[in-house]
């Protein structure tokens, strides 16, 4: 269907612009040898279509008119023994944008197209030397942060989730490979499927694929990061918050009340694992409609996160009840793990001497106040249904208890169930396609239970086939491909 | 004398930094091979330490744990044939920088040491793979942003700025074997070597070096761009403009008298040759300490300038005679050449109606306007002896006559000699070596008019050939070479 574009021989940079010691350009398709023999001259004298597969040559690469641009090494590999499959070319040079740009305006002056993204991926799929999800995982790799997405990723390149895919299309065409012989001899009213065996085997399939779509969250989270709302009243420091955390100055710090209007979210490795922090408007009673905007966003916020840190004002305990109860409205019923941090704790706080009976103000240490006070906040939470993972003292602006967070942060993921080996989806394209075919699965099984022809429900089932075929790229659309490999950079 | 730290196994990443398709990881030094073999497996089960040189080997990359860390393809080079002369390997693999930190950390962990700034380079330097003008041509080379630039860096990495050296001590030797001949046979009075032919020699070497002293000022702007001013009274627009030519707001543009109050200097290609610009204060008269402390340095950055762009306001025509004066005065007797512009010329101009005698201010076209004003200047130039080598109207908010300024700019620098064939010497290491060289061939020349005996003479041409010897590194320190090298990005 891609036989047309493949008849070009494309170029592009494949490593990352700015200048550095070494600069890869890559040449792939038909006319490969022919056209940077062009640009190249061996020192040795080799001529380009002579040489073998998987050797390397070292000599003087071209201007276009000719004259000399670089000193450069070729890594020469000859169709099919290369990554696209076709016949190809690495030209390694000094990393100079001159020379780099030099070099590939030369290759197109030759008969080069610069190549779109993710084409030389795209021909190596095309081509058969790697399947739709693992064409996936080369971008995903790139992508990866950390150990925990980089694992997922390189898992599904080596054909992890590919296989698991193979195994559970193999059982399913076997189902309806046994309904499909029962309906050549319809006639004579055999069933050579025994219901209650292929029932089972239904069953089998649709829980593994419901295994499958129920990893997405955690997979998701793994790839994009685990999203961590930061939420709290106007003013008890959540920007600041941020900022220590992330160790920059990424959100506006002001004093003004609601200077943080719109959400902001940054990622940061905690562990291995990757947390999306979501810096949030204050949540106070305003009138003004941008800010009304932002609260609301904050709202929704809430919803979509799996933690939510809830800053309170060591000198505003008047506020407490308030902000808790503002947390406890808007979780929506949702399964998210609660953090409470106490922040503020080096500022000068309101000493609730009524907590320390018969004991004089100056009496009270700093550590017993504080101590106190996280006692308050926990029977304000417990009122509030409200049972968070901690109630942490810290100072934002300080940086102290910054450690506490980090490790409680990593800590709950672990409980979440990363480190597991099992095969997580982590791709939206994978978890609709999964999901679909559950869906057909879960047709088919009714229609089993209720005694519907074998045809209908063979039928069921070959669309489910079809979906888990959209996701290694069995079944595929120009489309599809291209939504897949424009997020691609360009030289992969 | 580097020899102990050769005997470190080296690595580090060649290619720049980022998510990309490939990076490299360069691995060189004598255990290169035992430890690269530690975190590779050959996918076709090769053994690394018997592959041969220049071949290319696919497999999988581990990290310390021995788990996979991608796949990666290793480049195979064996001494003396790469490019440090040391046993290489190149490892190729996906450009995520967890994939790049992790690997680094494997092979640290099994006896590499990260490589310092340009450590491979300095070890190909060390083991004769290179002179030090080529070593030097390789950061060169990485830096070049232009066409000239890149001429000047590849010229000197194919040693040719070598080759001129060594004809040159070749001379000089000669000249001092003749004289020591002579010292041999002192008894017996002899002159074997004629004198005249003797000074005829030592004029042709003293006026080589002689000019490759005066190309330095060339080769140094084609380097670091060629030095453009742009002065005028504070307020005419000079922010404005250098924004406007350098297409990006790199300058703070305010309209508060005095905004800019120090030099900012940056670059442009126009027509394959870097132009330098600095934007300077404004010249006004001014209390204020910071601002006076400005515009010293705008004297200071006339002076050091090839080109000074002078910047006049259309709407304020009573300052042009000041503004015209006070660049006469500072110009420091030197050679700049200079260019006016008028510019604001989209604004509402004062009419010199005494310029058009009997005419109605309002029969006037602001072109007819434009050029009397233009004439005006030119006559004040003329009056303060200045030679513009072009007076043009622009307006730097408009973007109108940018064009004309940079065709203009491109322009005076082919009259001054770029795209010429010879040796360029854009290095100040260089040039403050020859001009050692050139003060001590004089003094070799002056000791022979005198009739200074022979070994004094020759004395001093065998300090000549030591500096020249410092140019390519066959005399050198440790120091030197720190110096140079340091300056290198890691990884080349």
């Amino acid at each position: 269907m891609l036989q047309d574009l493949n008849n070009s021989t494309i170029c592009a940079q494949a490593t990352a612009l700015g200048q550095s010691a070494i600069a890869v350009i890559r040449v792939s398709g038909p006319s490969t040898f022919e056209i940077v023999s062009r640009v190249f001259r061996s020192r040795k004298g080799l001529q380009l279509d002579q040489m073998k597969g998987y050797s390397l040559c070292y000599g003087s690469l071209l201007k276009e008119d000719g004259t000399l641009l670089d000193d450069a090494l070729l890594s020469v590999f000859r169709s099919p023994a290369s990554y696209t499959g076709e016949d190809m070319v690495e030209i390694s040079c000094h990393a100079s944008p001159y020379i780099v740009s030099e070099a590939l305006r030369a290759l197109v002056a030759f008969g080069c197209r610069y190549a779109a993204p993710g084409e030389f991926t795209r021909r190596a799929f095309t081509n058969g030397k790697m399947d739709l999800t693992q064409a996936e995982a080369v971008a995903d790799i790139i992508a990866s942060e950390t150990k925990e997405a980089h694992k997922i990723a390189i898992n599904q390149l080596k054909g992890g989730f590919s296989n698991e895919l193979a195994a559970m299309r193999e059982q399913l065409l076997h189902i309806v490979s046994l309904m499909e012989l029962e309906l050549d001899f319809s006639e004579e009213d055999v069933e050579f499927a025994d219901r209650s065996e292929l029932r089972s085997l239904l069953d089998k399939a649709t829980s593994h694929i419901g295994e499958l779509i129920s990893s997405f969250k955690l997979g998701n989270a793994i790839k994009n990061g685990v999203p961590v709302a930061i939420v709290g009243a106007t003013n008890t420091g959540k920007s600041t918050l941020l900022n220590a955390l992330l160790g920059e100055d990424r959100a506006i710090v002001s004093s003004i009340a609601g200077t943080t209007r719109d959400t902001i979210e940054d990622t940061m490795n905690v562990g291995g694992i990757l947390f999306r922090f979501i810096d949030t408007a204050g949540i106070r009673r305003t009138m003004e409609t941008i800010e009304m905007a932002g609260i609301e966003r904050t709202y929704y916020k809430i919803k979509q996160a799996s933690i939510v840190m809830l800053v309170l004002d060591y000198t505003r305990q008047d506020d407490f009840e308030e902000s808790v109860r503002n947390l406890s409205i808007n979780l929506g019923g949702g399964e998210q793990r609660i953090i409470i941090l106490l922040n503020k704790i080096d500022e000068k706080p309101v000493i609730a001497t009524n907590l320390f009976e018969g004991r004089a103000p100056e009496s009270i240490t700093p550590e017993e106040n504080i101590s106190k006070v996280c006692d308050v906040i926990s029977d304000i939470a417990a009122g509030n249904n409200i049972a968070p993972l901690a109630i942490l003292p810290i100072s934002a602006k300080k940086k102290t208890g910054l450690d506490s967070i980090r490790t409680l942060l990593a800590h709950s993921q672990q409980e979440a169930g990363t480190g597991t080996e099992s095969v997580l989806v982590a791709n939206l394209r994978h978890y609709t396609a999964l999901k679909e075919a559950y869906d057909s699965l879960l047709k088919a099984t009714v229609a089993l239970d209720e005694h519907r022809p074998a045809d209908l429900i063979a039928q069921d089932i070959r669309e489910a086939l079809y979906s888990l075929g959209t996701i290694v790229g069995e079944i595929s659309t120009d489309e599809v491909l291209e939504n897949i490999f424009s997020r691609f950079c360009i030289g992969k």
